[in-house]
C-alpha cells in the first residue's frame, strides 16, 4: 500500500494512493486505522512530506564505496544525527538555494524508513516488525557551510532543504531495491539500496538501548553518491519498488 | 501568564497556572485563544514538557565565562544545534541514568525561549516580538559519550536526557533573571541569564535568514556551568522570574 499527505482545501489530509486516485483517510494510517471519506484524482494532487517525524534521525556515513571514496574508515558500530522538520518539502515542490550558498550544493538520495510502532530496547526481529514503510528523501547540502559552520543547521537544514516523499510504501523488500539519481533526465549514479555498512534494524537495535522510536519517526539511511545542483534543474531520486521523488531547484529571490 | 502542559486522565491538557489551581484550557496558548474548561488543584498536578516543540534548536558555547573556562574561543557569530523530543521529560520526573554511561554525568541549566509566531528574515526587533515566553531546561550530558560519538545522538538524546518546566513564563525580562543550580538543595552554580554572548534575538535573526521558525519551536540558550550527577540526586535549576525546574535522578532498571 502507498501512503501519501496531501493538500486539500489547504490543509494536510493522509490519502491512499491509487493507479488513477488519491483516496482520502480520516487520519494517520501509521498508528492507526482511518476509514475513506472521499477521493481526488492523482493527477492533480499536491503531495506533502508523507509524515512530519517527531524525531528526524539521518545516518551519516552508510555505504561502502561512499566511505572507501572519501577515504574515511568504516564505521564500527551504527551512530546517528539529526535532521529539522523546517526544512522538509514534498514531491514537486521547490528546492531553494539560498543566494549566498557557497561551495557545491548537492543532493544525496536516501531510503528513509518510516517507524510504525513505539519500540525500545528492540532485537533485530522487533526492529523488522517495526517499521511501518518506506520512502525516499534528498539530503541536500551545502558543502562549504558543512565543512566550515560548528553543526549541520543550515548546511543540511534550511528550509527546503528536506526533500521527502513521495509516499510510504509499506509493501517492499528496501534493502534489494535499487537508487537512481537523475539530474535533468540524466543519471548522475546509481547504487543497490542494501550495499550498507550497517542496516535500518542495526541502527534501530542501537539507537533503542538509549531512545524510545515513536511512530513517525524517519531514519534516512545515508547515500552512495551525490551530484551538484544548480538553479534551474530538476532533481529526481528513484528507489525501485518505491517510487520517484521529484523537485526543481530554484535560487531564493533577491 | 504562567502556562503548562499536565496530564489529566492520561491526556496531555494545556493549562494556566495559578497559585492554588491549575485552569485546564481547550487549546494551546501559543497559537491560539483557549477557553477554561476545568481546573485541577496545582498540587495534584503532573507536569509535562510544557511544549514538544516542531523543532529543538538549542545553542552550544554561549556564556563568556564557560567559554573562557574550556580555554575556547569566543565564537564571531550564532550558530545553533538540535536536540530530539524523545529526550523531553516534566518538571519532577525522574533523569534515568543508563547502566552503561562512562564518564561524568552533568546538568546543564540553561534558559529556553519558546517561539510563539511564524517568522524568516526576522528584524532584532521582530525576534524580540515573536517569542511567546520563557521556560527553564537542563541539558543533561554524559560526557564520554559526547567527547567519543560522531554525534551527540545519545549523549544529549537518550530518553530522559531533557527536562523541560515546569511552565512556560511570559511576563518576565528574561535576560536579567539569575540562574541556580543546586543538587540536593545545596547551590552547586549561579550566574546571570544575560551574560551570553550571542543573546535569543541574535539567535533569532541569524537562524531565520535560512529557517523558518514556528510557533512551539524551542530555543536553549546555553549554560555557564554544570555540575555532576548521581542516582538519588535531587537536581533544582532555578531561573528567578520563571520557576524551578526540579527532577531526581535515578539508575536504570537492570
Amino acid at each position: 500500500m502507498r501512503y501519501a499527505r496531501v493538500l486539500v482545501n489547504g490543509r494536510a489530509a493522509w490519502g491512499r494512493v491509487g493507479d488513477r486516485d488519491v483516496e482520502l483517510l480520516s487520519g494517520s494510517p501509521i498508528d492507526g486505522r482511518p476509514t475513506v471519506n472521499g477521493a481526488i484524482p492523482r493527477a492533480t494532487a499536491v503531495w506533502l512530506p508523507p509524515v512530519v517525524p517527531p524525531v528526524f534521525y539521518a545516518v551519516g556515513m552508510n555505504y561502502r564505496r561512499h566511505i572507501e571514496h572519501a577515504g574515511a574508515a568504516l564505521p564500527d558500530r551504527p551512530e546517528v544525527g539529526y535532521r529539522a522538520n523546517n526544512a522538509l518539502t514534498g514531491h514537486g515542490s521547490p528546492i531553494v538555494r539560498p543566494r549566498d550558498v557557497e561551495g557545491r550544493f548537492e543532493a544525496e538520495p536516501e531510503l528513509v524508513a518510516v517507524i510504525g510502532r513505539t519500540v525500545r530496547r528492540a532485537s533485530h526481529e522487533e526492529a523488522r516488525a517495526s517499521v511501518f514503510g518506506w520512502t525516499i528523501g534528498n539530503d541536500v547540502s551545502a558543502r562549504a557551510w558543512q565543512h566550515r559552520d560548528r553543526t549541520f543547521w543550515r548546511s543540511k537544514n534550511s528550509d527546503t532543504f528536506k526533500p521527502m516523499g513521495p509516499w510510504i510504501e509499506t509493501d517492499v523488500d528496501a534493502l534489494a531495491q535499487r537508487t537512481t539519481l537523475r539530474v535533468n533526465g540524466q543519471e548522475r549514479a546509481a547504487f543497490p539500496t542494501g550495499d550498507m555498512v550497517f542496516d535500518p534494524y542495526d541502527h534501530m537495535v542501537e539507537i533503542t538501548k538509549y531512545i524510545t522510536l515513536h511512530p513517525g519517526d524517519v531514519l534516512w539511511m545515508g547515500a552512495e553518491a551525490t551530484c551538484q545542483l544548480e538553479p534551474g534543474d530538476t532533481v529526481d531520486v528513484e528507489i525501485s519498488g518505491i517510487g520517484v521523488l521529484t523537485n526543481p531547484v530554484q535560487e531564493a529571490p533577491a
